[in-house]
């Protein structure tokens, strides 16, 4: 096909949306908002042929006639070219892909779970099929940073990625800190608002950011990392008091993502609450907002931010991917699938160097403090930052920030005051990134 | 050829690097230090065959038997499947590149003043030609922004740009707000450290600037921006003093590039110093650093920061396309080079609705300051902000911010100011971003 002839009529392309939630009906609306400048960009046009949803009878923005319950008749349909898998999870998303890229239909997802745990192997299986694989939306939304990642940055080492990766727990952080409210009662507003969902597991206890450093970490470091080993940490522990503590000594909390090499080559990749000072780049990305930071050996610092959630912004990356499949489909050419494979060597959280965040009650007894800073010492932990407040005759607290050291240390070290009965409790442990 | 064989040995890539300054020894170094991370993420090797340099006797950092002083022997050399172009400007490196892809080799160049001049022809030849002609490294150095906006957000009505484009600039004014330094001294200081040239024409007078905004709104309007149509203004008469006024009133000033369609469909595309209030994500752009932001219909704002400049994140975007290059090339595929075409129609700065910072002398008499505060009302421009300082039988200093209006009707007032004696000088004139 000559390239000569791109303004001339080409066949439309023929793709079927599955799953039509607020992310389909996005990519939907996209689609006819955008027509003409989408159609300019890909060279052709899109014709949506069939959209697959539980309930057919909802009533929704697109002709009832291309409602279907049943992925298989989308999967054995010769005349679609590209699915858009939007129905999230694994069971059945994984043989839905497989079978639509056996078949001859490239594809594209936001479904970072999927990814995460079958990446390697249906992006070999595209691949080998010369078809399509995209997932841009599975990790910030609308903000370009998979095929980035793969691409711009291609020539680079990444020393070290960090980054907000999940908008529902960002919304609770930024709402308990401007308004003081305890986790409770800010996930209580992020629901009403449609920023959680009723079931927000998935997102306050990090399984969400912790596939989503997966799948960056896989393609950063070229091999598969597996998602369940990633050290997770979610917010649903978080207090107020240590978010309006840290602020007052210039702090953020923010659920960060971050992966990194180790000394011995391994991969750490981790997601957990962290303390980040005001001047890191990620201090001020409030609300549903996503960033990235990119520490690279030739690009140098990176940071890539914008809105990480919603119908809206998710279309875009959906919207992109499927441009680009359209460009493939249109020449004929072989996909631009990149695949890593083999299974990545994690590190352990244990092996990271870091200062930590740590409020403690004890007793107020004489001589206590001294006590609790000698056996930090002794551990060899020392502090940069500590705070005492006492009423007499009741427990004191204290809040400290250590200089750089390990997790083990700092629980040896409370474990160890608690036993001798200088600690009442450990409420709160939280790494500070630099 | 087979995805599936990926792993196995791959026909190295030869390729001639054009220029070796500090971007084209720093493209050498990374193909040498990142070696084994570039082979496992091109698939192949990449082979130096041939490097242009004017003068083959200055010690360099690369075997002595690579280098030609002749463009064309390259050029002719039908071993050679890739040319990086790195020599800048547009003659002969427009006629370079042409021949280049008309004799089938890919291009890869940095050159912004090449793409703003010769983008569209030069794109649709090598698109004709089945051929790469990528520039990644032509705007914001090692920061992905052109390819994502070709790409990932290509579905996006783009309805606004604005950046911080040119390092040189952006750490000269960074160097006159932090040391309260007037532009001379600051220049001096950059062109000590490397970051300004011997000529800074080039930069302080913003042509870079605008080459490379009109490179980025020919994208994401889908038609060649003619350069000398971009607004352009530079930062050689801003003066400390404004730098420090509009800090004490909560605004950095920038030189900014920015680009937006107007109600009349229309693109505005200028370049100028402006007051940016300190909550935009640009006001804390410093140094060489470059940053832009992005609103687009569906992904929402975007900001896209890191370094834009320097020998190594321009090499990181260079190899970046090489990399690309090389995975077109390995799957004898058609290329991704995205065309433009026709010439965009360019509204003019006096369309522009923005507020101005203006800095006015006046004589020091009695209601002099009503008759100025008259005159603006007059001509429909009403003031957010005003600061008189007087000495008695001195000239005053007025300074003022401006709501919402036209450059036309500020130069009116002030001309009609001056021709009725109440002003002596119109001393700035800056705009301001909101």
């Amino acid at each position: 096909m000559r390239f000569s002839s791109l303004s001339s009529k080409r066949k439309p392309i023929n793709i079927a949306i599955l799953g039509f939630g607020t992310v389909g009906s996005g990519v939907y609306n996209m689609l006819i908002e955008n027509a003409s400048s989408i159609t300019n960009k890909a060279g052709t046009t899109f014709v949506v042929k069939k959209v697959v949803v539980k309930d057919p009878r909802k009533k929704r923005n697109a002709p009832a006639e291309l409602f279907t319950t049943d992925p298989w008749e989308v999967v054995n349909d010769p005349n679609i070219q590209v699915i858009i898998e939007l129905i999230g999870g694994t069971d059945p998303a994984a043989k839905i892909v497989e079978a639509a890229l056996k078949s001859g239909k490239s594809v594209v997802t936001a479904n970072k779970e999927l990814i995460a745990k079958h990446g390697s192997r249906l992006v070999t299986l595209a691949r080998k099929k010369q078809l399509d694989l995209h997932y841009e939306a599975a990790v910030g939304a609308g903000i370009p940073i998979i095929q980035p990642l793969k691409h711009q940055l291609a020539g680079n080492d990444v020393l070290k990625m960090i980054g907000i990766l999940n908008g529902t727990t960002n919304y609770i952080l930024t709402q308990m800190q401007e308004h003081d409210a305890e986790f409770e009662e800010a996930l209580a507003t992020a629901q009403e608002l449609g920023y959680a969902e009723t079931d927000p597991t998935n997102d306050i206890e990090a399984f969400d950011a912790a596939y989503k450093i997966a799948v960056l970490a896989s393609i950063a470091y070229g091999k598969q990392v597996p998602s369940e080993k990633v050290y997770r940490q979610g917010i649903s522990q978080v207090k107020k008091t240590d978010i309006q503590i840290a602020k007052s000594l210039g702090y953020r909390i923010k659920l960060v993502a971050a992966a990194q090499p180790m000394p011995d080559g391994r991969i750490l990749a981790r997601t957990h609450p962290a303390l980040l000072p005001i001047s890191h780049p990620l201090a001020n990305i409030n609300d549903v907002n996503n960033g990235l930071c990119l520490q690279t050996d030739f690009a140098g610092d990176l940071l890539l931010s914008g809105r990480g959630a919603g119908a809206n912004p998710t279309a875009s990356a959906i919207i992109g991917d499927l441009i680009d499949v359209a460009r493939n489909i249109l020449v004929q050419g072989p996909a631009s699938a990149i695949p890593y494979s083999g299974h990545q060597k994690m590190a352990k959280i244990e092996q990271l160097q870091c200062p930590f965040y740590c409020r403690l009650t004890a007793q107020d007894q004489k001589g206590g403090l001294a006590k609790i800073a000698y056996q930090f010492g002794r551990n060899g932990v020392s502090l940069r930052n500590l705070n005492l407040s006492s009423n007499p005759n009741q427990s004191a607290n204290i809040t400290l920030i250590t200089n750089s050291t390990t997790l083990p240390k700092i629980q040896r070290t409370t474990q160890q005051l608690i036993d001798s009965g200088h600690v009442l409790a450990c409420e709160a442990l939280i790494m500070v990134e630099e």
